[in-house]
């Protein structure tokens, strides 16, 4: 069969899994399917199009023959895999941070900057699930307005944490209902029924390292060094689907119709945005979806060129998984895999 | 015994109990307790220092004979029956919406404008809990350095529905972990383990009545039209308790050092904010609490005057029931309670 070999590192995780579901629904040609997982994963059977898939323990010689290589797993299992599977002649897509911000490394949303890819040494570098909802509605208006800041408050689900995350979450929704104690694990306080305004670890800003990426990486996918960002990262008791609540202010006055139309013809985007009848973007009704929803858009009457949304994504799929595969899509579609040594 | 003869419309209610529980707390000056309900909690008895008092239906006579009536019942309950109470003679302090924006009736927390009180015509009005967790803090700062516009997100708890609402919260908690349907019923979508951009009807706007009222009322409780305030009210999966995302920007540049300076000596503030060790306000550490719990206070880097901050509140206790009492504790200290006629 005709078609690429792909690896996926990180396999048994949420997003692991969530990719193979796209390389089966978006038809990805792949030749040869290889799961790689660490030491706890390994050994275990996953199904790439009904057929089982025994998942390895990822090594040095896991990418000797590989031409792509998805890798949602940690930060340190990117750190040290991604350039050896580079140097075995594979392309890395990495949904870590480890790599987002390096000058070489493109970050890329498909829909917004794929020729970013063109000159790629090997690794291309997924955003955060974050920057994709924010920017990818974000970029159509930019284009006709630039943007000169973003105030974001985000809802972040307790998937951006893994499959683990979701448990803790069950656990301490039942022991909260029980009127048991909780134990945090995972989270830094309890997060069943609860609000955490705390997503990653606080710089001496007093902003968290989630909260000033959302900047940083929304002026790289942009190529737009000027547009500032202050965020709000925050937890909430929720499985799937992450939210934010999002206040632009555009270079010019902006008109909250005329957004609307724009935002109807972007790529990657839904607007679900009818007030009347209180349809907007839930978490709930993002999970599953390809598009970043996008709803409440409204005038900002506070700022002479203000506009405010409000965004729901399902964090996994094109918060990770889905953007991934798109990358490894774009990428093989305009000839730009290198081939190997 | 010396006393006011009190009395509670809509007792049975969260707020409603909670103002028995905070009367007995503060041992304020009762010398008899009359509670008043809608027709299904009249004939219950609950208690008021171990005494039980059985709840009667509200009627027009129901404030014959009171020197200080509190409202927590619907707008409707208080349209209706706050002018009967002050044409019998009583003081009405009220928590709902129907007043609060009337030019003749003071729209009071007590820690910031008591002396809006001096004139009162006979209805006192408490601010929404959102505004009350918002202003009280923003108070302090804006009478150092005025405030200009607020960006605000908010995180708001089921109860702030009722309890009725907590129910319906549990119940489509355990439906969605025994993978069943749900029904809403009071949320106009699913609020178990998901977020609803939506408290409160839509105006034409696309912003919420709730949002606009946010405003509104923080230009008429710090006595200053010019300020500006973009809310976006959201409704998540947590029983008591309300949070919000705080973005100001000052008329001149703040510290954000001297700011938690000017916060820590603040009544009814209470600063909760050392990164160092994940510490910061959350509902479920709100919860029971008198003050409005502040943290995550840290220069807005992308406004040379923005300041950026995390509240939380227990929105029953200090959002309504605690504030009513307070302001009563104001009025019939300063001897502004209107003698009966």
């Amino acid at each position: 069969m005709d078609g690429f070999k792909v690896a996926i590192v990180g396999a048994t995780s949420l997003a692991g899994q969530e990719i193979i579901r796209v390389l089966e629904q978006r038809n990805f040609p792949v030749s040869s399917l290889h799961l790689y997982s660490s030491g706890r994963g390994a050994g275990r059977h996953l199904y790439y199009n009904h057929q089982p898939i025994q998942v390895g323990e990822t090594g040095t010689n896991s990418f000797s023959n590989i031409d792509i290589a998805f890798f949602v797993a940690t930060d340190e299992v990117s750190r040290h895999f991604a350039p050896r599977a580079v140097d075995s002649g594979a392309l890395a897509v990495d949904t870590s941070t480890v790599f987002r911000m390096e000058p070489m490394v493109p970050l890329i949303i498909p829909e917004i900057n794929p020729d970013d890819m063109k000159n790629h040494q090997g690794i291309v570098a997924c955003p955060g699930c974050t920057t994709i909802e924010m920017v990818l509605p974000l970029h159509p208006l930019h284009k006709v307005n630039p943007i000169k800041r973003i105030v974001v408050a985000t809802y972040q689900s307790a998937s951006g944490l893994g499959s683990e995350a979701m448990d803790e979450l069950t656990l301490q929704t039942k022991q909260v209902m029980a009127a048991e104690g909780t134990m945090p694990r995972l989270f830094p306080h309890q997060i069943g029924f609860n609000i955490l305004p705390q997503v990653g670890v606080f710089m001496d800003s007093g902003y968290t390292r989630e909260e000033l990426s959302l900047g940083e990486e929304t002026q790289k996918v942009l190529h737009d060094p000027d547009i500032t960002v202050s965020a709000t990262c925050v937890r909430v008791p929720v499985y799937i689907g992450h939210c934010a609540s999002i206040n632009v202010e555009f270079s010019h006055p902006v008109d909250s119709d005329e957004a609307e139309d724009v935002l109807s013809e972007a790529p990657g985007v839904r607007v679900i945005d009818d007030p009347t009848v209180n349809l907007y973007p839930q978490p709930w009704t993002a999970t599953g979806m390809d598009e970043v929803l996008v709803g409440r858009i409204r005038q900002d009457f506070t700022h002479p060129s203000g506009l405010a949304m409000w965004v729901a994504v399902d964090n996994i799929r094109k918060g990770a998984s889905l953007n991934s595969v798109q990358i490894a899509e774009e990428i093989t579609r305009r000839g730009w895999l290198k081939s190997r040594g």
